[in-house]
């Protein structure tokens, strides 16, 4: 990047605002706030409660260590697979190293708010000084964007994020571009404001730039306004657990300045940066994790975020502490041109107001604890965890069926490496025949996240019959039968952009999501081996 | 009430929802929900992290106790009335008293949710089980809502709640209900959405049913649709500080049946019920607090919620901590009829999800340490505070001024006790008379809440000059130099629910709300002084 790129600042790009948003009234205070900065100042003005009654007098917590996780994961494969579980259910306490950190009452000078005294009284829609502070800087260390002026702000999650970012840039009859498969909360959150979506096709690596293109150049005006906002989840992305590297991003946001597109980015995933599937033979002989490539080393690895590449201010990132620290926590940040952040900040007010004080100091104080470089050490662990259990995933898998690698030329997966499942050959010659015949279900082992997105082969089965809608239907019998068995799965129907599309051959297949992430070693080999049998006896083979 | 009355449930009112809330989808995975249930079903459904990944191990707190303020004023300011001073900034750690409480990660079998590895974790946008409990059982006890099948549902604070009440029951170009004067936020959050307002008259107990009556009565429909939803604050109202009784409240719900209104009642200050002022001098020989009368007859003392008459179920309470434990725990819960909760529940789970897990535990576990009757001596407590702290207000502006008693027949102050203030005389005889001719300022002693609203006599002031509207130049101008002087004060016009209003009278007056409930004693008087300098120079007596 180009030290002219670094020092750009954002273009004005108020147009795309709402007429709801512009509608919103600046905080009746904000015009006194000359007033509000001077320390001998007596205040009458908020409605607040004193905090001699906040009832409570300190918070602490036992948190643990920044390395609680290992970089290498063949020695915690080693020493005991089911560690984490002895852990949470206190069965292994010893084992366990924790540090006490407390958050008083009382402020001290150069807290940035970090006390209760602060933290529990009414503040800002912004947050407390510390958190500010702390995703500014971690924005500009991490994702570096490209222009100078771009701001940072607190939400209370990235739902509530984008449901933020709805309500400042969509009109009713506005259409959102997303990908053809995408998050479901993402549309259910629009869909009521009178907004409408336009799925891209996708590749192995997301959403395809050749696709927008042709839908953006051949809009017809007569439906309505060209799309003006794009929903995107470029790591991870929900559900096909693609990863969108920065050459292709560069192609997209080139797109989006053509044609005044606003991106959306909701990057939950972004350090569940996972790399490729190994086989469970090829990892015995990987190296084990060099310690000389930990903290900066491994942040330059993974894929920018769309900040890098955005000189003119046209991205919205919306960034969550729920997959890296905990979801109840509700604490995520936008970072976009200050014009938006200052309308989101109106939305913040006369809504959630700040994301909860109790969260924001536990947070904070875990974060002030661990620095920055811990920080990184901790994210760096819980990734090598969620890649084991992706690994772990997929292995149970290999065992259980005869897995065959290939690659196809066209589709959501184009360019990616696919493994189709056929049943595993069991008895005799004619036996084995007969079975490798049938390609059950197929799936790309997600780089990034933690789903893996299932494609189930219907036609395959004894009733399917081409030509006939009955795609759906089959995945839901599908989908019941493994309910019924004892697994719970995300029907992949739940997922579609659009309900009623018309995806390519989507009438021969079904989808399941099966997210990784959650279940321990025990659970999880005991599930797949559920919708292994399931599988077989759905199919009949 | 009667039996039947108690029996009784809620009729449908779903003609009231808005295009918007009608078109939220429910959550995919609501139609599955007969599957979640089982103890024994392995999840691959949720995009959920793994809790041994949460890296609290375990959260805990110092609570005060539940007696940490007395309830007899006398008793406290013969100790020391800068006692809470010392206690928050920790210089008299040895007299606060406080137990230590801790939540840990791991789940216990009926603990309800109070753990880490569930209030961190995603969960549904009705919160934890503990806190759905507690809202519930408190809602039923407290409130005693007058038909059997209500329902609670917890949200992130009141303000949240009034955001998502407006986007259930309102479409472009409706109209809502509301007092002369209302809380801004209240307004600001539904104005962007196209909704208009429509004040209703007060008197000393807060919204006249006349005034009422006439306004829905005369309703000319070629306007628009007649006002279908009222936004109240009937406890400390906000600004005036008024208290509406249950007889009034029956009244206005009465009207509201035959008229098929809905009553959003924004309830905040309902613990804050302060009684009358009682001057100094009188308060020394009044009886000290009987403490057989604590806990439940207490609660029967206070003021009813309009819940008490609700039997249709067209009252949506909105009733928050931000009072009674802290503004920072952005925690609060509605109480309505269920179609609503589950429409708002809807909002919720596009929106903010479930309020944040660390602010519920600790708050939760706050509760459970203190139990009910523990929670409502605390409430008491600290609404023996306020008292205390609107007396001491008040006590100084006698001390600094001439405070004549009178009544109103008409006005926002019919029926109250109006202390009129004059410059105190002075000097010889001839001085007395000269100052004694003005009165300078007025008020009602807040009988709830936080809030001093003063209305200032500018037909007193050289610059006024009778049938110019200039009153709000002169009230900001007023406000300014109090500023300079050092003291923030809220403008009254902020508060004007319509803002180009033609209030009778409003052209003579201007208005400020001071909060009494935040400064502590030493401050308060500070404040109070400068603004007695402040109103004697600008009024140059």
């Amino acid at each position: 990047m180009s030290t002219m790129e670094k020092q750009s600042k954002a273009i004005d790009l108020s147009h795309h605002l709402s007429d709801y948003v512009k509608s919103i009234e600046l905080s009746p205070l904000k015009g006194l706030q000359k007033y509000f900065g001077r320390a001998d100042m007596i205040s009458f003005a908020g409605g607040m409660p004193s905090p001699a009654y906040f009832p409570f007098a300190s918070v602490s917590a036992d948190i643990l260590d920044v390395d609680a996780f290992p970089l290498d994961n063949l020695r915690e494969q080693a020493s005991s697979p089911l560690a984490w579980l002895w852990r949470l259910f206190g069965t292994d306490k010893g084992t366990e190293h924790t540090t006490r950190v407390v958050v008083p009452k009382a402020p001290v000078a150069g807290d940035d708010g970090l006390n209760l005294a602060t933290a529990l009284q009414y503040g800002p829609a912004t947050g407390i000084a510390k958190t500010q502070k702390f995703i500014h800087d971690f924005t500009a260390r991490v994702h570096q964007p490209a222009y100078s002026d771009f701001a940072t702000l607190v939400h209370a999650g990235n739902t509530d994020g984008w449901s933020r970012v709805v309500k400042a840039l969509c009109n009713p009859g506005d259409t959102i571009i997303t990908e053809d498969w995408t998050y479901p909360s993402a549309v259910a959150n629009a869909t009521p404001v009178g907004v409408n979506f336009l799925p891209v096709p996708m590749d192995g690596q997301g959403m395809r730039p050749d696709s927008l293109r042709k839908l953006l150049a051949e809009w017809d005006e007569t439906k309505g306004r060209r799309p003006h906002l794009m929903y995107t989840v470029p790591v991870g992305q929900n559900p096909t657990g693609a990863t969108m590297g920065k050459k292709r991003k560069q192609e997209i946001y080139d797109l989006c300045v053509e044609y005044d597109v606003i991106i959306c980015e909701d990057d939950p995933y972004y350090f569940l940066q996972l790399g490729d599937y190994v086989s469970k033979p090829a990892r015995a002989s990987e190296p084990t994790f060099d310690p000389t490539h930990e903290l900066a080393q491994w942040i330059v690895t993974l894929e920018p975020s769309y900040l890098r590449v955005d000189y003119q201010g046209r991205v919205i990132r919306l960034e969550t502490f729920s997959k890296t620290v905990a979801p109840g926590t509700r604490l995520g940040w936008f970072t976009c041109n200050s014009r938006f952040a200052e309308r989101l900040e109106r939305i913040g007010e006369t809504t959630t107001q700040s994301p909860c004080g109790l969260g924001q100091v536990l947070v904070m104080k875990l974060l002030e604890t661990w620095s920055f470089d811990g920080y990184v050490r901790w994210l760096q662990g819980i990734r090598t965890q969620y890649k084991m259990r992706r690994d772990f995933f997929i292995d149970v898998l290999a065992d259980e069926f005869d897995l065959q690698l290939g690659t196809h030329a066209q589709g959501i997966w184009a360019g990616a490496p696919v493994y189709t499942a056929y049943s595993k050959p069991t008895g005799g010659y004619f036996m084995r025949e007969k079975s490798a015949s049938k390609a059950l279900f197929s799936f790309v082992p997600p780089s990034s996240g933690m789903f893996l997105w299932i494609r189930l082969h219907f036609d395959a089965h004894s009733a399917f019959v081409r030509g006939t809608d009955d795609a759906e239907s089959l995945e839901m019998q599908f989908w019941t039968q493994l309910a019924e068995g004892g697994v719970l799965t995300a029907p992949g129907h739940f997922f579609a952009a659009l309900k009623d599309a018309e995806l390519p051959g989507v009438a021969s297949e079904g989808h399941l999501r099966m997210a990784f992430s959650m279940s321990e070693t025990a659970d999880a080999r005991r599930g797949l081996l559920i919708f292994a049998k399931t599988i077989r006896e759905f199919f009949k083979v």
